[in-house]
């Protein structure tokens, strides 16, 4: 059999553009072609090829070729690497598609796998689990690990404790280079990679940090003291893992302490898990900013429908509410049946200024570039742009205007209004995010519905509002 | 004097849900009570407190200080730091004030930055001066040096080769684990700190990695081939840095060998830098969904308003064409005013459900879950899911517009015009980005603007046509 992992050739001929993706492409361990190869060996129960060609799959393109099939096609893939089947796969899945992996494993394997898993991806997959089904699977669980855990679930969901990974190596600061290197080879349970050594002081608080290639550099006699960092982050255990992200994106951060309230040194926290974070906030906001609740494209049909429905039902009520703004009016669109052609220029130019203030000011408060403190300040800008946009346009929309149905009037009207409304939309579209981040709200889930609310609101009334006054 | 940094009061009472928040933020050397201090102390030129002020700083924090201050101030601060400005800082700066930066420090001081620097600070620094200032700048750097920058802006803008750090620890695959130590503890020019070590054939091409902590955990005689990890990503030189991102999130790397054409090993790329890009194409994809051309929240009002300009500008024309439609059916209009009420409904319904697809859809692609050989099984769920959606939707605007004109023509003819529109929504967004994609384009630019043009024209012109073929 031809190995389907050689013949990926492409389907079409990419522009220049696209070649140096396409080069890259051969870097990652799954191919379309090799999801083919496994779906068709799965379809035609070739269990074995299925499994042979799965095995070499590192982690992370095992788990995506399993969210790559169908649901039939998982189980049996799956059911056929059974015992082979590498539990860290279960950390990299995708929420949806870990839900039925997990299902399909039941509890005894996945007491297994939680036992060979380091802390960090065992409570990311034990957080999942239905309570009486984690109880099941903590009770297979050795006594030592069980509590560790135990702990790291009583920390609150997204927290830095739920991210950090209890493993570590911790140093008293009397030792020397020499000694720190001799435990090392000698201790049994060291973490498989370590970013940093922590040098903490009797009551297990960090006092320094040493990278383990500083270590490498310096001769066995010198003090851990004189090469130790001391200027080092420590995160609290509650803080959110938002803040961790950002922590870690401020400073260049590889790895970080976590510390109890007490100052106790109870985990780290890498870099790894950070990347998955900032890749997910940041795909979180680009997803509710455009009306899709729930990320995922894993989701089937029935639940996706159910997401995007909701949050076109406000929208609906939403454009219910502009039209019976339209509705008062009816008097003067019978009159001018020009105002109704016109009517819809000023609200889409609305809606889309008053989106792009809002995505600036919801993604620098997201990065921390903004606080609720630099509001006025923002708002005073978001202003002046508006107003000088809204002159412009003003001026070119009333030109287009005149030229098309001969009336000056006409042209004011539809000028005025808009320079109204975005305006608005400047206020709107600043006001909106930092109300919503000021009442304890993610600002990117809800700030696109009130801004077109306003933005179409104010753009029918003031445009068919000005025409009642002045061309009746 | 009090010290600013303690005398951090919050402005207003958060709620509940963000004290862990603000717990978070004493970790970050920057508050704002310290921009206003030193911004206060430049305005009242006591240049010695500002820099006081400013030296503890970390240089990501005294990046965003100069960041936050105005353009005079900026001026002020960077001129009183002189000697003690960290060039590490630029390489933190935001692009825009980055060139101010640059402007005061002068070429003299940027030569002596560039030395000091690592290589890839070094390479982000040069490739954003203009050639001759660059010409000046690398003439005045020691000769090895120049070499290597050279190469590095000789490989193409966002490549792995830009990115590279050059300085890197390569050892051959017959030594020990004692005599590679001795060669780290005797070497001059090491990095600072290194995540991998490098084991090298003769002609320097990368044959296995050993982590720091591997080589400590270690027993002197043990050989480098036996602890060497072989399965490895080589990222080439021209690669695309948001393929290398890509990389990192896929398999969790800290850093990833680069090679040359001919498969030598000739720089690093590590997990800080890449943090970096993953943030920057997030935020790139969501001010672009969102009709921000241009980064940046400290861009100068006259830009903000160009770069926001042409983008409106772009919305308007279509807008005027999704008014031409309207226009097509004055008469129409004339006759039956209720259709200028209900008339903006659909169009918004559709432009919601096209957004929530175009997202889904962009994202997707951005991340690697989706490529063109996907469009096709895509395309046919969100087909699904908006005709789905559009019988709901039918029924229910069907229903109030029936309540509000008592008119079940009107009923039938708008649910039916929402069923056609958000069809032609779900085959807009997904069409529209892989069809940029396969041009070429970025999905992100241009799709919305697309996007809505055909939600607008479909949306009116369904329903203003359904309503002249059966109402009149």
């Amino acid at each position: 059999m031809e190995d389907p992992r050689e013949g990926a050739t492409p389907v079409i001929a990419p522009p220049e553009a696209r070649r140096d993706r396409d080069a890259a492409a051969s870097l990652y361990g799954l191919t379309p072609a090799l999801v083919d190869a496994v779906a068709a060996a799965l379809e035609e129960e070739r269990a074995a090829d299925a499994r042979r060609l799965a095995r070499p799959l590192h982690p992370a393109d095992l788990a995506d070729l399993i969210e790559r099939l169908d649901e039939a096609q998982r189980r049996t893939l799956v059911t056929a690497l059974s015992e082979e089947f590498d539990p860290e796969v279960i950390a990299w899945l995708d929420e949806q598609v870990r839900d039925e992996v997990i299902e399909l494993l039941g509890p005894d394997r996945i007491a297994r796998a939680v036992s060979e898993l380091e802390t960090d991806d065992a409570v990311y997959l034990l957080e999942d689990l239905e309570e009486a089904e984690q109880r099941e699977v903590l009770d297979a669980v050795p006594a030592g690990e069980r509590a560790l855990l135990e702990q790291g679930l009583d920390f609150p969901e997204d927290s830095a404790g739920r991210l950090m990974r209890r493993e570590l190596v911790t140093v008293p600061p009397h030792w020397t280079v020499g000694q720190t290197i001799d435990f090392m080879r000698g201790a049994a349970s060291l973490p498989d990679n370590f970013y940093e050594i922590f040098v903490v002081d009797p009551r297990h608080r960090p006092i320094g940090t040493i990278a383990p290639a500083r270590l490498l550099r310096s001769k066995r006699p010198v003090k851990l003291t004189e090469i130790m960092g001391g200027d080092f982050k420590q995160i609290p255990a509650v803080a959110d893992q938002e803040e961790v992200a950002n922590l870690f994106r401020q400073y260049g951060l590889v790895s970080a302490p976590v510390v109890s309230e007490a100052g106790r040194l109870i985990g780290v926290v890498t870099v790894d898990d950070v990347v998955q974070i900032i890749s997910e906030e940041a795909q979180e906001d680009i997803l509710h900013l455009g009306g899709v609740a729930d990320t995922g494209i894993y989701r089937p049909v029935r639940e996706t429908v159910k997401g995007r429905f909701n949050w076109l039902f406000i929208n609906l009520l939403t454009a219910f509410l502009a039209a019976s703004v339209i509705g008062l009016f009816e008097d003067t669109l019978q009159k001018i049946v020009a105002l109704a052609v016109l009517m819809p220029i000023c609200a889409s130019q609305g809606g889309n200024a008053g989106t792009q203030t809002l995505t600036v000011v919801v993604r620098a408060m997201a990065v921390r570039e903004m606080t609720l403190r630099d509001g006025w300040r923002v708002l005073r800008k978001e202003l002046a742009i508006s107003a000088i946009n809204g002159v412009l346009f003003a001026l070119i929309t009333g030109g287009i205007a005149w030229a098309w149905f001969r009336d000056p009037a006409i042209a004011v009207i539809i000028g005025s209004a808009m320079i109204i409304n975005l305006i608005a939309a400047a206020l709107a579209g600043t006001v909106i995010p930092l109300a919503l981040e000021w009442l304890g709200f993610d600002p990117a889930i809800s700030s696109v519905v009130f801004l077109t609310t306003v933005t179409d609101v104010v753009g029918f009334f003031a445009f068919l509002g000005l025409a009642t006054l002045f061309l009746l």
